[in-house]
């Protein structure tokens, strides 16, 4: 049986992603759980932020922002840097996180944080109280100690990553525990089941 | 030592969300991982497809789609809905899927996805050759057996339901471990420090 619950913003399992957000000598780090890819031709993620947010503020002045996944043994200073204002606080500072300079803009990404993205801002829409914006990655990093070589080619060893994993409004953080398949692969068993029952008809 | 892997749509972690679009006698579900809430105010997800995709032609005609959390359990049937297209099959029906019809809207969600929301399109914003559709969440189903009662309100038990999580472009399902800490809360022992040090200087 289905319980109703109404109009809610439950969502999960998602990010939550630390954004850093940088204009002149300012820059702060804010945490989001409402981010996630909108396009692939360009490369572009969308982020919302509450209009009141300090990051928010410089990322529309610069026109640039991170995003930067935390590893899951970073549940506490993720936490932190979503319940506190970085108007007065140097929040990355205060949580642990350094800093660290990509290449393609001024804004910083989170050394701590196993994968990162540089994106440039491409769209603003309003929506209600929240603002999304747009951005066209530019650049991805990831620790290399988080790879593994495959066919010559360093793979994302997401075990090693070990990202943190959200389920909005309901308020948990939790862990991942492991792989359980192949994307557009998994699916072929079905394929290749529905073609034999079709054929032995 | 962080490597640079150019500008890359890899992103993670992520849901593996069945997409359900209909118009008056025809059905049929996709699976997206282009999707994310993008305003509290009010609730609204935002779903992107690349544009040749059928399932995006029934929402645009109709005007709403439903968006179902599938457990780890399904991750073969999830990535088959992501392979094939429903223009010529019943994918629901060749994966096992059951459609369930909701109270708000004639586009039904899938009885064996345990977490669903039903959606009405309220903006469709082009992106490249992409297409991402904002919906209002009006109303959230959760099956009964995965929540528990607490301070005599139905809460969701994450464990239960086991969300399928998706690492996208690196191409792999995962499942959940453990949680690890709860939002809103997880970050108040590092302002306490802080509120300690800043005291005691």
């Amino acid at each position: 049986m289905k319980l109703q619950l109404g109009q809610t913003d439950i969502f999960f399992p998602v990010p939550a992603a630390l954004i850093v957000g940088s204009f002149e000598n300012k820059v702060d780090v804010a945490t989001i759980a409402w981010v996630g890819m909108v396009s692939s031709t360009p490369p572009t993620i969308g982020i919302s932020f509450d209009k009141s947010r300090y990051s928010l503020s410089l990322i529309r002045q610069s026109g640039y922002f991170t995003v930067n996944i935390p590893s899951a043994d970073y549940y506490k200073e993720t936490d932190y840097c979503g319940i506190v204002s970085g108007r007065n606080t140097d929040k990355a500072s205060v949580a642990g996180f350094s800093y660290y300079h990509g290449t393609r803009t001024k804004t910083p990404i989170i050394k701590e944080c196993p994968f990162n993205l540089e994106c440039k801002v491409t769209k603003e829409i309003e929506l209600g109280s929240y603002i999304m914006l747009l951005g066209e990655i530019v650049e991805t990093y990831i620790d290399e100690d988080k790879t593994i070589v495959q066919n010559g080619r360093a793979k994302i060893d997401i075990e090693k990553v070990n990202p943190l994993v959200y389920c909005a409004t309901v308020r948990e953080y939790w862990k991942l525990d492991k792989k359980v398949g192949t994307a557009f692969n998994a699916g072929k068993d079905i394929v290749q089941n529905e073609l034999g029952e079709r054929n032995g008809q």
